[in-house]
């Protein structure tokens, strides 16, 4: 093998000695034992549970700002799911212990059969599966508010993340109980000790909320709501209520403190947006990105993530010079609505500097917004949804790093 | 909540009282603390890795017959990606640790330019992902040869797994390299102990396979062929080469110990079928199912997973009287092209026995046959290749039992 050549070609498409994007150096690898050829000793025997690589150890980032959050890895992700031990987290008053058994959720209200359904009657009604994305509306809060060069798309977008989610159409269960015709709101109560609460329109009980048993296959994740958690596709995180133990019907918004003193969204103009629940086309480019550095001029692909809460992705403009000009990227099928959507454009890097941005436009024809268009419209303080094109920029050496305002 | 009343319509999705058909009683209780008021008492902090439930314990099984294989369990899961962790395994000679820093794949033979590419090479190349299922040919084998009534959907067809795996198009490569005009297989070898090696059409490289390193988001996992794999969609499982290190070019099959003492199918005329690559059209209902009982009359969904490696499924009818009548299930989206794909179908249990049976249509027509048929054509000792239509028995008393030939 020492005597096969290296064309040219190859050494374009990125030779031995290249460092490729992907990042293999964070483990210390005298701690790893690997067999100097494999094929001369037996492997692992077989496992009830299986393990990563001890060379891959990639992790959720507690964030710094709020202990109550922890943040995806996108920049080592690839595809659509993420695996579910890195979902992003965010908890108001920690992850409860729940008992499967002793689970009950409540619906009352007014409805015509007030019922308290138990987990084996959730799983027994008809069931759906359907990859959806999640994300905190505070997600892309430390770019717009605190723009560093060395933010990681993991720091700047990591409160977002997909899943195929398992459960039974919330309408199942509201024909079941006989939702009564002057419903317009319900109560979506938690069981954790915050008691998580939030209004969510009828409506959208009707269109296509769940509530999930399921992620990934297997039952919920803990920190994603086990035993069962509520789903309103493409709407602002804190609406998916985890743990969630009751739901009350009722004619108009409750007025829970999660959405008065918490996500409203205070305005410029002295006014604030209430119940903002669809979460706007956003996008970022996960690759290249800090911390990579590209090692050599020749062809990358930039890879990213694109996804709506108000349906499928329809296009992905990516610009590399800091958006002068525009170019369509391709987008990995399947595209499927209110769920992340990868999107790749081959580049040719001539090595001068380069500014990479992303922009994604949805079914509605909606189009993600410059920082100055969003800013402009909700201020420099805002709290939540934070949905502007991002940026890296490219040196001359090769270095990205975080570019806006910066 | 203790003063709800219950409906009629309640009782008949399954009461208090009644269990459901998820069997939740595995895990001893006793070993598991739980607060009894969950909003008492804070919850546990964020975490940089995610755990399941300590209620929640999958466990791959490690098959007696061949300890070479381990069964992902079918029958605890939902929707149609398997978590990484319970993908089955079959492994000729353990699993190899390998160095990724240290990886390297040669293809060579009969291009124009022999080439080694590292890791960081072939993440470099435009990358793609797609779901696809993954199975060995020998699945089906305890059910065909040895049918018992105790058999569950996890030892009946445990073999097959459903990743979004990422990768270089093998396309892309052999552009790469100069595949010569006279080529017409490859060898694919891997780096395990066993030097597994198969003989795979050129065809299939300019059709759809796969150099994957990614599997459901991150890098593969060691019992799936980390770093890096061969990946023929829909192909038999031992033909998607794991540990990938050599690729060779010729104009004729290499003949390897693998496609001929293995995986050559001696047919009842006295002579085999070899190169049986394609994994026909297949289907299991997965619930009700062995050890599953159901504990009433009324209302099921009946529930399973169907596939082809010829396309997409585009059809499944389900019998509960034992053949007699069919009815075609939901098939739930989206339905994807050689990748697993859920259905279902409300079922109204009228307390006597029956017969479930599901069979799959693929989008070429083919139908799933049963088992007399398959039997007919490839006699009763086939090693591999068993997709006949599968039957559960339901007695008056609810209990669920695997009803082939038993």
């Amino acid at each position: 093998m020492s005597r096969v050549s290296l064309s040219r070609r190859r050494l374009l498409a990125g030779a031995a000695g290249a460092v490729g994007i992907a990042v293999l150096q964070r483990v210390a690898l005298t701690q790893i034992q690997v067999p100097p050829d494999p094929t001369k000793v037996p492997g692992r025997p077989l496992s009830a549970l299986g393990q990563r690589s001890p060379f891959e150890r990639p992790r959720r980032l507690v964030s710094g700002v709020n202990q109550g959050s922890s943040l995806t890895p996108l920049q080592d992700l690839c595809g659509i799911v993420t695996p579910s031990d890195l979902h992003y987290e965010r908890h108001h008053a920690g992850v409860p212990a729940i008992d499967p058994h002793r689970y009950k959720l409540l619906i009352h209200g007014m409805v015509e059969r007030p019922t308290v359904f138990d987990l084996a009657a959730l799983r027994r009604f008809p069931a759906v599966s359907r990859l959806y994305f999640l994300e905190c509306s505070g997600n892309g809060a430390a770019a717009y508010r605190g723009p560093r060069p060395d933010l990681t798309p993991q720091i700047i977008d990591g409160l977002t993340s997909t899943s195929e989610w398992t459960g039974v159409p919330l309408a199942t269960l509201f024909r079941e109980v006989g939702v009564k015709p002057g419903a317009k709101w319900f109560l979506a109560e938690g069981e954790d000790a915050a008691v998580m609460s939030r209004s969510v329109p009828v409506e959208k009980a009707w269109d296509d909320a769940l509530i999930a048993y399921g992620q990934n296959g297997e039952p919920l994740r803990p920190e994603q709501g086990y035993p069962a958690r509520l789903l309103v596709p493409g709407w602002e995180g804190s609406a998916n209520v985890k743990w969630i133990r009751r739901i009350e019907l009722a004619d108009r918004p409750f007025m829970t403190r999660e959405e008065t003193a918490k996500y409203t969204n205070p305005l410029p103009n002295g006014t604030a947006r209430m119940f903002s629940f669809v979460m706007d086309a956003k996008s970022i480019i996960t690759s290249p990105a800090y911390p990579a550095t590209l090692p050599e001029r020749g062809w990358w692909e930039i890879r990213g993530l694109a996804w709506s809460g108000r349906g499928r992705v329809t296009r992905v403009d990516v610009s590399t010079d800091a958006g002068k000009t525009w170019a369509a990227a391709e987008l990995q099928e399947p595209v499927l609505p209110k769920c992340h959507t990868r999107f790749c454009l081959p580049w040719n890097w001539d090595g001068r500097e380069a500014m990479l941005m992303s922009r994604a436009v949805d079914e509605t024809g909606y189009l993600q917004p410059t920082l100055a268009e969003l800013r402009k419209v909700r201020g420099p303080g805002a709290p939540y949804h934070f949905n502007n094109i991002r940026a890296w920029r490219v040196r001359g050496d090769g270095a990205v790093h975080w570019g806006l305002e910066v």
